[in-house]
């Protein structure tokens, strides 16, 4: 039971070091090695539990992409009290997606891996950033729908939304400005919901 | 004359082949060494035009540049008849800017250069990015105030259809659609424009 926790724990460790290490200097640059240092766990942990780089990626990218999909959900499905909406209209559920504070200057965790050759090159990686767009657009999707839009306008506005968000992102960073972000968020809001209370 | 022009066509050479491997494989894994395999000019004529990987870059991605904004500004600024607006009403040379078919599964060539840490860890190479971003918004902006924006409106607007395009490459490359960036585009032109000619 203990020897289990332990395991358990040491897993966690090397998947939360690895996705610091992948947001702050790519998948690419970063090795098994440096992951098991800045670990701090044994190096016999870090082969049982991950006995390839591309393992230890897809769990760590796997991770952020769950943490990300987690925080959207949150933002699209309401309080989770049981009234379906949270007493929220949907289409302020779709704004309050969007306007969530991002740290703009960061560049999204997931977003950046699609440009991120070492990923963007192993299909099971690939696959995992993949999976996050899809079901991320799928969810704004059924808010928008929710919202009354016929679904090939909530689908065509879910992407523009989505969009917005992951475009917010290069402009910061292109600019070092993160009011950048800001702005292109500002804009579409005020196309999408004038009417919006925020 | 005849030494002068072979030499401008060799500094062009070697302009235009570091433009197309940093397209594909990035600033950073992109040497010197490469850029002149590929080009077949001569090592002299390389070092004797650009001294440092830094003068190369510099002047590849400022060439990238120039020609995405002028691409841009042909959207932007009408036909060029001397007409101002060329006949087209301004919004419509916004939703002409973001509507013009694009390689979305290749990425913008410059928009993917804000996740190239090469390109960000390099002042020099950075504010040709940033100036890019700075000079496309202002162009953007200055169109929709022609179309009656007020100026905060128009900033805000013109920073979302930037942003639209660039989500929209992430998008594509994320999913693998080039499909992806098109209904990013529409969801939004339906928004801005409802009654665009296109």
């Amino acid at each position: 039971m203990v020897a289990a926790m332990v395991t358990t724990g040491t897993r966690e460790r090397l998947v939360t070091t690895a996705q610091r290490l992948f947001a702050s200097q790519g998948v690419g640059p970063t090795s098994p090695r440096q992951v098991l240092e800045a670990s701090g766990v044994g190096q016999g942990s870090l082969y049982h539990h991950f006995p390839t780089k591309h393992d230890l990626a897809v769990a760590a990218v796997g991770a952020t992409v769950e943490q990300a999909l987690t925080a959207a959900r949150r933002d699209l499905e309401g309080d989770g009290s049981g009234d379906p909406g949270g007493g929220v209209e949907a289409l302020d559920r779709v704004v309050a997606y969007v306007t969530r504070p991002r740290e703009a200057l960061a560049g999204c965790k997931v977003g950046r891996l699609t440009s991120d050759q070492a990923v963007m090159d192993d299909d099971g990686l690939r696959d995992v950033v993949t999976a996050y767009f899809v079901r991320l657009l799928a969810a704004v999707t059924a808010t928008l729908r929710e919202a009354g839009l016929p679904a090939d306008a909530a689908r065509d506005r879910a992407h523009a939304a989505v969009a917005v968000v992951q475009g917010g992102y290069v402009l910061a960073r292109a600019t070092g400005d993160e009011d950048a972000m800001r702005a292109a968020v500002r804009g579409f809001v005020a196309l999408l919901a004038p009417e919006a209370r925020r």
